[in-house]
């Protein structure tokens, strides 16, 4: 094993068994105390990478069913779960865009259409990424393998690359992307796979559910206010040398190379539809979000749009079922041994008695909005301190309604700021167009217009909803 | 959609439609028979294939759980289920013995120790098989992909090759194999995917758990008996013409070959026997199987003899998962809705009442031997017939405890006869050594010696160690 596996893994082993040693809290049952320590040294594991995530989690299920029998209850609540299964069924879905050209074609389509100048372009790359994000929860997927060879080819039409010609297209189209992407994810529980995850969390601790239709009603406002926004306000901070482009020449050239339209993309787009109508009026027909993902997956494979062979190919789906379900899985036996019961009268007692209602809210999302800045992985920030903002919120006197639904969208355009912020962060800043000072300051901008966004457009509008 | 695989999906959708437009019979719930219409739907797509296995079992939960809003439970008592897991961590065993060579490096020593005849090196093979049995559930990984190369390449270097010069050593190393490899299946829990499900069938129906170390002492006695017949049988039905070989030089080349012995290949053998110690041990040790076996993968990914891309790489791990998975939950619905306890009584109506005890065992197990001929899957076989088979017993007053062993068991001796009876079938049969006759001589006896030796020798056993 090379020298900093190694220390990073004795660093986790250290942790755990650190932790262990101690004796539990008081009023903390050493069962609980156990898990906690297995949970937070997995999540930590997430972070530093000694090993991929799945295999972190294995080892972490393996620790835990080993010290504490509970094996079962970790299976069942972590891959008999729903959500694990939304999360799996949805990565089939962004096989699907990449391999029929069907996210190619929208985007040349968009291109053609609405790109004559660099600012219209930054709103093909943002509507874009709102379009395909309802059936994309792979950041990598999404932007990485879709919207990006987009950006970027149109960049290099525009002789704009890497180095001293970025400024003339490129390094706006690739920053006004990443600010888009972090918003369009915000956007649908099925736009990044953390959201399953955080709104389970939310539910096992809070007990208010939110579900895909009451997400994207709720997310709506802000966030395609947002969308309409960050092209313009990029524009403005980071202003591209050229103006005036020709998007229909870039247009006409990518759609002659995909050639007329496959029959495949055609039955994707039906099942595309399908899906987005079953996710919208699920609540009314009574059909679960997962329900209607494994329906959609099935469309796709008995109509050979996908084989078997592509979905055991796109690795990153069984990568995230996985890591996915033991983080859930270990999450719920967690809360089930009574962890965050536990913890929120002992974090209650260092707030100023002071603080409640909308000044709570302000200050927890506000610190979870910089808090987030250190995590390069969505999912190890949703574990570890999503709960925790939580139950300090409640027990603050946060609106619980908005509590929760500002914390989900936080851990999206929180990590705006940082190039490692998100999946598709190292494809977009390792394209080589920007530095990092410019990713800083215009992340930066836009986290905080979102904050305010959400803090008062946000707020009134789930109070209007009646969400809270 | 070519024609055939459109037939095929048009039956499949008629059966299970079909069978719905029939009112339930009296005493059934409409939900067990829309359930039981599913599944027996799922279980002839195992059969006809218009699809892969995985994609048969996702339509099938797919529709259940459209039609009976059940995916909650189907997952959980799937995908949570342990049995579902220890095929899944067992499978990443497989792939470290054919990444390491551990599995080549075994064989070539014993070949170079025992193979100075060719009857020797049937017990080569045979030794073989069951060395490595324990820990490979995939007949394709061990058979195909271990020790059919050796045998193949012994034959190879005897000269005898498929056609004129098969008859010399290859024809009796393939035949011989397949035997062993059929009986090696059923000497452990772990050494063939189905016969997980099949315990837990037996389970969810009769109570009478059947873990992995009862299951090894069960089969020991008649199971060791017969691999140590059959290469010797096998030697006498259908003998080669060269008696004399030089295993010892196959031998020298093969191990030169594989260089000295890798740190991962002495991992693996450590990882080996621990594993097979937990299995061992775990009653005592109150260590589950699965536990045993996640703790396993988790040893070979920490010390690098698998990394986490060599299991997503391990296709069939994945496939058998899903729809091992997907058999696992509907059967535990089908049951819940006490599908088999309406069928039994009434298969029981169909019964002489004179047959009873012994008789029946005898009867209703060589049956099963008979049928399974007819499956070229195992697993279409245990989640179609042995549920039926078992139940039948049951009422026919067959002696709990030995029928599910003897079940158990003739799910794998039961495919001994046909050239597809297997997944280690297409591989040593498309070799080409052999025709379908010899194969099914060869398999016929092997088949019938084993019945005999199971229904008095195993039994009396099973007896003995108070297992019925």
């Amino acid at each position: 094993m090379e020298k900093s596996r190694m220390m990073k893994t004795a660093v986790l082993i250290l942790l755990a068994v650190g932790i262990m040693m101690i004796p539990p809290p008081e009023g903390l049952s050493p069962t609980a105390w156990k898990i906690f320590a297995i949970y937070i040294s997995a999540i930590l594991g997430i972070v530093l990478k000694p090993f991929s995530e799945p295999v972190i989690l294995l080892v972490a299920i393996a620790s835990s069913s080993l010290l504490l029998g509970n094996l079962n209850s970790i299976l069942r609540s972590g891959y008999g779960s729903t959500t694990t299964w939304l999360v799996l069924c949805a990565f089939s879905f962004s096989a699907a865009f990449i391999k029929t050209d069907l996210g190619k074609r929208v985007a040349y389509v968009l291109v053609g259409k609405l790109a004559s100048s660099t600012l219209g372009m930054g709103y093909v790359l943002a509507f874009l990424e709102f379009i395909i994000a309802p059936v994309t929860p792979s950041g990598t997927a999404r932007s990485g393998g879709i919207v990006f060879p987009i950006a970027n080819s149109a960049a290099v039409a525009l002789n704009s690359e890497p180095g001293s010609t970025a400024r003339r297209a490129g390094s706006y189209f690739m920053i006004s992307l990443w600010c888009s992407a972090k918003t369009s994810a915000y956007l649908f529980l099925t736009a990044l796979a953390p959201n399953a995850l955080a709104a389970k969390l939310c539910f096992d601790i809070s007990k208010v559910e939110v579900g895909w239709f009451k997400w994207f009603i709720a997310a709506s406002v802000p966030g395609i206010l947002m969308l309409l926004l960050i092209p313009f306000l990029v524009y403005l901070v980071h202003k591209p040398e050229l103006a005036k482009i020709d998007g229909k020449s870039i247009s006409e050239v990518g759609l002659k190379e995909l050639g007329p339209m496959k029959s495949s993309e055609k039955i994707l787009a039906g099942i595309f539809i399908l899906a987005l109508s079953g996710w919208m009026f699920g609540g009314i027909l009574k059909i679960g979000a997962t329900e209607v993902a494994i329906v959609a997956m099935c469309l796709c494979l008995l109509s050979n749009v996908l084989t078997w062979d592509d979905i055991l190919k796109a690795k990153g789906g069984w990568s995230t079922f996985i890591w996915y379900g033991g983080i859930i899985g270990l999450a719920a036996v967690l809360s089930g041994a009574k962890f965050f019961e536990w913890l929120a009268p002992r974090i209650g007692a260092f707030i100023p008695p002071a603080l409640s209602g909308y000044t709570a809210l302000l200050i927890i999302v506000g610190l979870s909005v910089v808090v987030r800045y250190f995590f390069a992985s969505g999912a190890a920030y949703t574990a570890s301190l999503l709960p925790v903002f939580l139950t300090v919120g409640f027990t603050c006197g946060a609106p619980q309604g908005a509590l929760v639904l500002a914390l989900l969208f936080s851990n999206c355009y929180g990590g705006v700021v940082t190039h490692y912020g998100g999946a598709q962060g190292p494809i977009i800043f390792g394209a080589g167009y920007l530095d990092v000072k410019p990713w800083w300051t215009v992340g930066g901008i836009i986290a905080a217009v979102t904050y305010c966004v959400q803090m008062s457009l946000g707020v009134a509008w789930w109070k209007f909803l009646g969400y809270y």
